[in-house]
This record gives C-alpha cells, structure tokens and sequence, in this order.
C-alpha cells in the first residue's frame, strides 16, 4: 500500500474518483447503523434474562443476615451485593456501598455533593472561584458533561498507551490548589482501551495534592470485561495502593454491572476509605431511604460470586470478539500502510479509538452519517466537545451484529479515506 | 371519665400509683415492637410478591412503543409506566418522568439541583445569603432533613385540619422573595392525616410568589392510599389550579408506589408544567443514563392501569384497618374525657397523629421505649427536631400485627396518662 502523504496530485485525483464510485455504491444501499454509544447488542441481553427468574414470588426475599430485601433497611446495600461488588473491585466488603443502576449518577452525586457540602469537611466548591478537573484525552464524554454541567474548569492530559501523562497530572495536582480532581478510566480506557500500567498507578497513588479535598476520580467501568481469555490486562490496586502512600482518603472508586447484567437495570458500586465512606453516607442517609435491594438480591443471588460475575464476562465475550473482530480486521486490511489514520487494537472494554490525520474527524463522522454510519460525534471524547487536533473518533462495535459491524467498518474506512484524500488535494492546492 | 385537669392532688397521687403498677406488669412482658417508621407489614408485601412474575425469562421486555427496556433509552421513563404514574397523580402523561426507586431522591435532587443551578435559570440559591422554605407542622422529618442539609431556612406553620394556615403562607409567600418552596403533604398528610380543602388548594394556586424560583413541593404520597372504601378524601389537581391561576410552573408534585410495591423496589415520578419538565430533563440528561425500566415494565404489566392500582390498594387498605382500629379503639376507650391529648381519626395514608398536653412528647416515647415500644422520635414531626410544644407524636401503626399493634397502643396510652399525670402533680407542688 502507497501512504497518502507519497501520492502525487494525478494519483489522489484518481484514487478520489475511485472511492466516490465506491461511495455512491454504498449511498445506494440505504444503510441504518449506530455505532454511536456503547449499548451491549440483543445477544448480549439475551444472555442475562434467566436472572429475571431467580427472585420470583415463591422466594425467599431476605438476604443472608435476615433483612427483608422489600422494606426499607440497608441504606449501604444489602451484604451479598456489597460482596460481589467488592470481589469485582478488589477491595474490601466494608469499603463499598452498592447503589441504584448507574454509576454515572454516583459519580453526579459525588461531584454534586462537593459543590454543595465539600469533601469531608472542605469548603463547598460552589464557593469556591475556581475548581479544576483534570481530564486524560480522549475520554468518556458523560464524565466531562457533569464537571462541564458544574462549571468545573476542566483541563485536558494527553492519555498515552500507559495511562495518561503523568508529569503533568503531578504538576498540576501538586502545585495547583484549585485541582480538585481527575477522570480516569483506568482499564480499558474509554476509549482507546489502553490500561494503566503499574508505575501511573503507583505515581497516582503518591501524588501530593495541593488540595485536601483532592480526589481521584477512578471509573472502573470495565474492570472486568476482558475480549480474550488469554491475554488480559490486570491493574494494581488503585485504594492498596493509595493507603500504602499515605494517601488513604485521595480516591473513589466507581463501578457497576450496567454491562454485565442490563445497562439501566443493573446494580452500582462506590468503593473509598471508611473516612470517605462515612462522609458519602451522611448524605446517602438525607437524599434516599435506600436503593432498589431486591434488584441487589436478583444480582447477589443470579451471580452468586465472583467466579459466576466472570464466567458470564466470557459469555459476553465470546459474543463481542467477532464485532471488535471485524472493525480492526476491516481497519488492518484497508487502512494499513496509508498513513491516514492509527488505532489501538483494545484487550477489553466497549470501544475502539480511531485517531484520523488531523482535521478529518468531524468530516468522516459527518459522511458516515450521509451513508446511514451513525458514530459518536467527533470531539465529544475532549471536555467541551473540542478536540483541538480534530483527530478522535470513538467507534462503538457492540450493538450491531458481527455482519452490520463489518458493513458499517466498510463505509468508514470509506469515509475516512474519502475525507483524507480531500484534505491532502486542498494542501496541494 | 374525669378529666385529669379536675383531679386533685390525692386524686392524681392515687391514679399516679395504680399506673405505676400498670407499669411494672407492661415491664415484665419485655415487648419489643416498633411503631417508629412507616414501614408496611409483612402481610402488606405479601401480596405484591406476583409482581416478580410478570416479568421473567420469557417475557418479551419491549414497552408498548417497542423499546428495549434492558438497553438504554427513555431517559424520562418507559411510556406506560409514565401513564400509569399520570393516572395515579391525575395529571397528563406528557407532565410526567417517572424515575427510580424513591420520590424523596427526586425532592433531594429538585433541591440540589435548585442549590446549583437555580430554578429554570434563576440564580443558584447556593449563590444567596437567605434560603427559606415554609414548613407546615407537624409534617415529614425527611422533608424538613432535606432542606436543614443545605442549610435552608425553616419557617413553621400551623397545619389545621383542612391544610396550612394559608393567612401565613400568602404573607410569607408574596411578601419574601428568599421564600423559595414549602413542603405539603396534601393528602393523608404525614403525620396527621389531613387533607387540603378546595379553598386551601385553590388558594396555594392562586400565590403570587416574591420569588420567581418559588415552588409548591406537593409531595403526594398517599394520593390513592385510602383506608375505606364508603369515605375517601379527594383533593384539587393542584396543577391544574396553578394553570388556571396563571401559575402553571408554580408546583412540583411527587409521588412514588413506595408503599404500593415495594418500599426501596418501587417506581417514583415527578410531575409538572412542560417548562420544569424539560428543566429537569436537561440535568436528568447529565445526572444518569435513565432509571431502571425493566422495574417499570414490571410494574406496568402488573397493575396493568389505574384501576389495577386502585384495586391493588384496596387489598392493603384491608390490611391496615384492623391496625389503625387497634390504635384508635385505644385512644378512644382509654382517653376520652381525660383531656390529656388528642387525635385525628384519619381516612388514609401512615400515620396517626396525636398531641399530648404540652411538654410531654419527649418524656411518653422515652417510657415507651423503656416498655419496648419504639416510636417516631418527639420532635421529629417538626424543623430541626424541635417542637415548641413537645407534644406532637407520630404513631405508625402499619408495621406491627394487628394483635402486637393493640398491645403497642396500651403501652402508650399508660405512658400517656403516666406522663401526664406526673406533670399535673409537678404543676400543683
């Protein structure tokens, strides 16, 4: 394969008249796609529904210690949930409460709670002048939606394939009082897939922040959802580690099973210190009289364990390789060699991370759209939807089946050629 | 019966010591029963075991529209749950979210929400000197824990037996623009079982508040909770008296099947004009993914319609009448005529609401507790935990069997008249 940037001006004309054949081919077939979110696919339902009969009216509705899972009891969670949790975590029973069906609210109230109350003691950052979030880039576009949605001043860290760049993260947290936290989605990263190594996790857990309500903001969103069976990627242990550098109370972990048992219908997790622990329930305590437990019941009971939660993750799986399978393939195959575009090929998690020659995202997204290809808008991975290189593009290959996502790889590497022989005409020009 | 007033000393000083011996035989049966909170009983959640069938393995989980309810989506709430919510509440479906678990984190995030970022772009109230909300007394401890947590001022005001003394509401209200919202617990108000009259609903939509970011927060929470079929209270659609008034964005009604369902599995919804609608949407938007559907789903193909709903409430009012009568039938044979308290016969809703001579609450749920018996505790019922009379006490007869319920209310009909007499004796000496 020739690379682009080689081509002479007859030769880009004439490979751009071939893809607009190829173009108008697909245009033909009406095509009506969404990679845009990272929703599981119907066979990736399919597989959870027999937790639906596990609480039934003929059961037993309390949990192992006795507390009727219907009545109002159990603010933290109910036992056997805030086990599982732990276990899928890695951290102690008593460090978690388990929650309603989204982590993503827990991660709301806990910036929320800042505003209004500070962390543990601290002055409410809504009476602050500025607040700060670090965000590694590109990254998942709810996180930096609610610190958007704060006013939250939130400043971009380049994410490399180890984690982001830690110089930085340590300059800032360190020096600047007015960082008050970082996203991290520390494994299989949404959504370049890269997990953090060892070192960023030990250099995270020895940082010095200038503020004391300082928090690490860690999103374990897909600690367990590996794509192979043999290569998988593990992280230290983000709170072990924390509590050895002196640092116990610096971290929230957030997770939950929204892509293990039903996206909406699942069970959340926040794990901390017991300091943070007891802060988070002082409030917990004021905004709810508990959440759903006989849902925590039907997840407790349907799992049963760790080993349960991670034989239904090869399950999963088993169904997800073919989908990642034809993306990277179709990626490889076409794009290989042409210098227009690079990609990480991820070990786990819901996303591939598409990096197009600079300026070109928004135009491919924008055509894919033309052909029915409907991808995450460009620049939603950057705080403020601005990717300043206009380069990031999520690819989200889980809901469309293995045949669909092959089609729909088609039409965007298509569309990411089309736009890059585009752009490389109007340089010559 | 001789009213205890008209006792004189050797009179109270006889009846003191036959009550003291009343006391000691209570002591020695070591009761443990608690009429603390209003939890339903077990017979009560009985009968909404079937609901776990209706949804199971082989149900198909599209709502009507087609909608996958495991996936994400319907961010507002499944279509027929938000219709079978409307017809509860009786408002429109299109005024209606229908959220997760609980109303009372709807009313905490209305007011967080209002804390950070105003009332449909007024200034957050984080940003002013003076927060103020009216409190109609004795209400429900977890409203007035709401607004205490963020630091809001609370105003009581005297609830009589059609509604809240509306002369102090209008002054407060039309006069003070830092009067930002007032709690209401329209019908089978919580504790004393009330409800509004016509004129007081009319009269609440007719406010002209000082604040435009004022709101009525209508928790209606025992709208369908009727404890008899032949006498029901109804109420004015508050909504759509504020319409009529000119006020439509004046009100936000909450409401939730906590004690339809299950209390903490249940749905809850929040109603208003299209205006806060789609305010509250745009945070929804941030704050999560959407709340859990297929427990809508369940309850939808359960109760199936608002008859459905009706129907299922009269099993539970079936249920609780014996309670009720076990406490009332007490109040009535032990106490009339004593002049040392006084009760509300209620038509619905949790609680019984009785008032006992003035500074004598405390002390009768202390000697309560020591017999065993647990109640609210004295003072909850108010702002802050403190009733200015201590005598307000809230008896949540739902919990206990109907047997264990009577002998309960002995216990605090003795702790009443001991109390009671022993205040008399402190008053002549």
């Amino acid at each position: 394969m020739k690379a682009y940037k080689d081509m002479d001006r007859e030769e880009l004309l004439s490979l751009k008249a071939a893809l607009e054949e190829e173009y108008k081919t697909l245009e033909a077939k009406h095509l009506n796609l969404n990679m845009a979110r990272g929703k599981p696919g119907l066979s990736q339902l399919a597989i959870t529904m027999p937790m639906l009969d596990v609480v039934n009216s003929d059961s037993d509705m309390r949990t192992v210690l006795g507390n009727d899972t219907r009545n109002y009891g159990d603010l933290d969670g109910i036992g056997e949930s805030r086990q599982l949790m732990a276990d899928m975590i890695s951290v102690k029973k008593d460090n978690v409460i388990v929650c309603g069906n989204s982590s993503l609210n827990i991660m709301y109230d806990t910036v929320a709670r800042s505003m209004t109350h500070g962390v543990n003691g601290s002055v409410p950052w809504c009476k602050l002048d500025n607040v700060k979030f670090l965000c590694p880039v590109p990254g998942y576009d709810r996180h930096f939606k609610i610190t958007e949605f704060f006013g939250i001043e939130m400043i971009n860290i380049p994410l490399y394939d180890d984690g982001p760049d830690m110089d930085m993260v340590e300059k800032y947290v360190n020096n600047d009082a007015s960082v008050k936290g970082i996203w991290c989605v520390p494994k299989y990263s949404n959504p370049t897939g890269i997990s953090y190594s060892d070192e960023v996790v030990r250099r995270f857990a020895r940082l010095k922040p200038a503020a004391e309500d300082f928090r690490i903001y860690w999103d374990d969103a897909y600690c367990i959802h590996h794509l192979y069976e043999d290569i998988q990627d593990e992280i230290l242990n983000i709170l072990e580690e924390c509590e050895k550098a002196g640092n116990p109370d610096m971290v929230y972990i957030f997770a939950s099973t929204s892509k293990i048992s039903f996206p909406g219908s699942g069970i959340s997790a926040i794990a901390a210190s017991p300091k943070n622990i007891e802060f988070i329930m002082s409030q917990m305590a004021i905004q709810t009289i508990g959440h759903d437990k006989v849902n925590q019941l039907r997840h407790a009971r349907f799992f049963k364990n760790i080993e349960g939660l991670k034989n239904h993750m090869k399950l999963h799986a088993k169904l997800l390789r073919p989908k990642f399978a034809a993306v990277l393939d179709t990626l490889e195959t076409e794009l290989a060699g042409l210098e227009i575009g690079s990609w990480i090929k991820p070990r786990g998690g819901y996303f591939i991370s598409f990096n197009s020659l600079p300026g070109c995202a928004k135009d491919i997204v924008a055509k894919c759209k033309d052909l029915g290809v409907i991808l995450t808008g460009a620049g939603a991975t950057f705080p403020y939807g601005k990717d300043p290189d206009d380069s990031n593009i999520r690819i989200a290959p889980t809901f469309p089946s293995p045949e669909e996502m092959e089609q729909a790889a088609k039409v965007f590497v298509l569309c990411v050629k089309l736009v890059s022989v585009e752009r490389m005409l109007d340089k010559i020009q």
